[in-house]
This record gives C-alpha cells, structure tokens and sequence, in this order.
C-alpha cells in the first residue's frame, strides 16, 4: 500500500476481498430512465454481504494485516454498516473485532455486530467518548483501528464497487456516488478515473450534511455539527484527512438534496427497481430529480450504498 | 407451437423475447441459508420488466402473433401483473392492448396498465363478467384473447427464467415455484426437467388457495371458492386446462404454506435480501420456513415471481 491511494491498490484490494464478497448486480428501470430522461445504472451495493459496501472496505482491511497483527484483533467505533461489515470480515479471517457503539445505539444495528460475533464495547453517545472508548480497546487489547472511512486500506476495498460498475457498463459518462467520510469517494473516483479518464464523478450529500460541498469550495477540510439527516450513513462531521486531497484531486464536484427529494428518491427506487434501499443510498438518484447535475441523455452510474433500511419505520408512512 | 408444451418451445420463447425481457440476476444470502440449513438461489423475476415474470409470458404470446393476428390487437382479463405485463409487450410491438378489470381494481394497477398504454375496461368483480366482457371485447374488435395463464404460449415464455437459473446455477437439487393457475409451474417444470432430468420441481400454494394440490391428488382438476389469501396473484379458482397434464407429467409434488408463513417468509427476504418482494412471491420461502419440504443440505432454487408490493401497507405493520 503506498502512502495515496493508486489504481493498483484498488485492482489488488479487488483481488484479495473477492472470495469474501459478492459481484453485484448492475440494474436498471425503464421507468426511471423516463422519469429523469438519461440511462441509469444501479450498482447494488444493497445486495452486498452485511448489506452495504462497506463489506469491501472491511475485507480489505482486515485481509491486508499481517498474521502478527491480525492476531490481536482490530477495533472500529462505528453504529452503523462498518461496524457490521467489520465484525463479519474479522469472523471470517478468525480474529476478534472490537466494536465501540453508543450507548441507546438501534437494537437492530447492535444484533447487525452480533450476529458476526462482533465484540460490542458501549459508550457515552458522542464522538469524543467514541474515539477515546476505540483508542483504549487498541492500547489494552493491541487490536488494529480500522477507521470507517479515513484509512486507505478501506477507501480501496470501496473503490472496487466501481471496478465491476466499469467492468459491465464500460461506456458510462458519469458517476454519482454518496459522500459522508468520503472513503467510497475516493475509492470511486481513484478507480473511475484510471480505467475511464474521460469520466465525471460526482458526490452527493444531503444538504443538512454539506460539510464536503463546503470543504471542496473551500479548498481546506470543513468540520460541521452532526448534522440530524435522514441519511444515517452520511451523519459525518468532516471528511478525511487522507480522504480530502483524493477528492480534491478526482472528483469534479460535489452537489447536495434536499431531505424531501431523499425519501421521494428512495420511494421512487423501491417502488420501480423493486428493492429496500437505506435513506443513505437514495441520495444520488434524490439529484437526479432534484436536477442538480446536468444529465440529458446521458448514461449514468449510481452507487447504491446500502440496504439497512428499517422496514417497521418507513418514511413515507405516519407513525 | 406444438399442442402440448415442450422444451423446444421453452427454447423459442427466450430467444423470440430476449430483446424485451431481462435477464434478472440470482441472488444468494449467508443469513436465509443458515436459516434453513440449505443453499438458496432467488430467481429474481421481481426485477423483470413491470415487475413480475408475467413480461415473459406476455411478450411471448404477443411476439408469437402473425402481423395479421397482431393487427386487430389482444385482450385479456386480469387486475395484477399480467394486465400491466400485456400491456406493456402490446406497446413494445405498436398494437392494442385491451385490459378487462373489475371496478373497483386497486389505483395502481389501474395506472400500471395506463402506465403502458393498455385500453381499460371495467366489468363487476367477478369471474363470469370478466369472462363476459373479455369475450365481447375479442368479437368487437378481432383481439387475440391471451389468458393470464392457461396459454401454451404464455406458459412457454414463463418457463424461460428456468433456463436462466440453470445456466447460472447447474446443479440444483429441487426447485420451488409459486402455483395459481399454473402457467408458470408448467414452464418451470418442462424446463427445468428437459435440462435436468434428476432435478425436482414443487408447487408451493397458499392452504387457502390449494386448487392445485387438491386436483394433483385427485387426479382431475378441482375448483375452489376464490380464496382469501394476501397472495393476491395465487387467488385462482383452478389450475388451467392446458397446464393440469403439464403439472401431472412433470411436478414432484404440491404443498401448502400458511397465511403467517408467507407474511414472515416476505419480511425475511426484504431484510435480508434487501429486496421487494409481493407476498405471491414469498410462498417458496414460506415452505422452507415451514419445513414442507425435506431440504438439509440441498441446493435450492427458488422462483421470486413478482415485487409488486404495495408500499403503503405492510402486512407487518398494524393499518
């Protein structure tokens, strides 16, 4: 791994991850082709193992630890699909994981950890007693922090999403892809690049989550509160330090929806593609309705992060 | 077209309908698997055009039409996926499609037909009106009748997914197949028994709606009240004429799930599999969980017929 991220990491983090994950499938709908007028593919990272990308990230990470450090485990502070898909990498290479979760974190999540024999440590719900819970778990146990999105192992593993989109769709103008931490982000734009010069890459985050949109005009990393979206996954402060200068450097811009035009998004994705998609991964389809990047005519690739929706809670229904 | 159906017709069918169906994907789940204790394999039809493999069916009958037969246009009689389905392959191929509907059909399959061009029209919600009106649609205007599902032709394109499954996935044991009238159980079964002789095929039906086992045990075709089950594409009366000996010939068995069995069998797969599925489309998996077949350590294929969903009820949760 060198220090950046480069093409050849992610070609051999698609190598090492592959008996671990699944290829998914790259889906369209003729029905929302016709709602936006451009030529839509679906990469369904819905339908990866733990339901998200983020099982590539993990894989990459924990397959790439030498057997000495693998021996001691490794450690996340995470409520969401990386905790998940931490827990099921670290089973299947036979080591422990450790995950910090807050306390009060969704039940459905914790049984997520759970169910792939994560080691769950709780914590006070704020960032500074996460970090300081996963920082203490290392030090006592030796375990590696494999940090959700600011780690280049991890932005690797996520980059090869866009491999396989490539590989089935060699001819797309553009993709479209969700940015909270920004380690999908760059993982996509590294790889798009490479294979397809010519190709655009943009990032989509919800508007009360703008934090990358301000820090890419900026031109320096922007912090903002947590903001209180609907897309969960996205609930970032601030992208990441080894994240930024990738994006900056690949990506040639950043958009942002409006709450209303995520749930419409994913409604619409449910409704005419047929499958559960979690508010996170509704949001690039939510600017293609919110016309916020020009699109006519074009061949589009979506990435479609994730499917942990909560099926007893959607939000198109009163409660 | 032979008189009765054979592999040869199954084989014409996918290569009349290629350019207008899609091939779907078969999707696979640690978590379903380790639930039953078998490996599972989800034809997903529920990913096909308009949503259910009925757009196989349709487009088959539609394109096996001369251009004399095609001109005066097809009619059938149908509130679900094959209106939308006929609809839509009549457009593909720039003739009519009229749709016999009973008032007071759901709004969205209203505007799915309408979505497609179809010509609506209403009867009384009954059998014999729609029977009626479908008949006297045919004479006033010349359309070919395409039964829903007691068509050889229709029955041949639905036979077409098993091709595909068993390109993907040679070596299957059994596959499970959703059974209302029939049409699609003879296909699969045709299919899946030309390519594979060793293979077994069963027909899964709701207790409410077991037309179909009852006539398989007697050995003659029995009708039943129309039943009450929420697999609202399984509420036929009885299987049709042309598929009973197809179902006789070539299916292992018939067997039953109960009305719990599917609403929990359709959750399990939205959450695992991160898929919409219609309840129709969850009585496979409905007999695994109710163990009504033997199944340890088998290979298993399972038909997803349709996601035609409603999204705005769900069984799981209280109106």
């Amino acid at each position: 791994m060198s220090e950046t991220l480069t093409f050849a990491d992610i070609r051999d983090a698609h190598e090492r991850i592959r008996p671990f994950i699944k290829r998914t499938p790259v889906l369209t709908s003729e029905r929302l082709d016709a709602a936006v007028g451009a030529s839509l593919f679906f990469k369904c990272e819905n339908f990866q193992e733990a339901g998200a990308f983020k099982s590539r990230g993990a894989c990459n990470a924990v397959f790439s630890l030498t057997d000495e450090e693998a021996a001691t485990g490794v450690v996340t502070h995470s409520s969401g699909n990386h905790a998940a898909a931490l827990a099921r990498a670290a089973q299947l290479r036979g080591i422990t994981a450790h995950i910090v979760m807050p306390a009060g974190a969704a039940q459905s999540k914790v049984q997520n950890v759970g169910h792939y024999g994560g080691w769950i440590t709780f914590c006070e719900p704020n960032l500074t007693a996460r970090e300081a819970a996963c920082a203490r778990v290392s030090k006592q146990t030796g375990a590696t922090i494999v940090h959700p999105f600011d780690d280049l192992r991890v932005a690797a593993g996520q980059g090869t999403a866009t491999i396989e989109l490539l590989e089935d769709m060699p001819d797309l103008d553009l993709i479209l892809c969700p940015v909270g931490g920004g380690g999908l982000l760059s993982g996509t734009a590294v790889a798009a690049k490479a294979i397809h010069p010519g190709i655009r890459v943009i990032g989509v985050e919800p508007e009360l989550a703008n934090d990358v949109q301000q820090s890419f005009r900026a031109g320096r990393r922007i912090s903002i509160p947590t903001p209180a979206t609907i897309a969960d996954g996205l609930r970032t402060n601030c992208t990441g330090e080894k994240n930024f200068p990738l994006i900056q450097q690949h990506v040639d811009d950043i958009v942002t929806v409006s709450e209303e035009a995520i749930v419409a998004a994913m409604r619409a994705v449910w409704d005419a593609l047929h499958m559960v998609i979690e508010p996170s991964a509704a949001v690039p389809y939510a600017a293609l309705l919110e016309k916020r990047v020009p699109l006519t005519g074009q061949r589009i690739g979506l990435i479609v992060t994730g499917g942990n929706a909560d099926l007893d809670k959607l939000p198109w229904l009163k409660a």
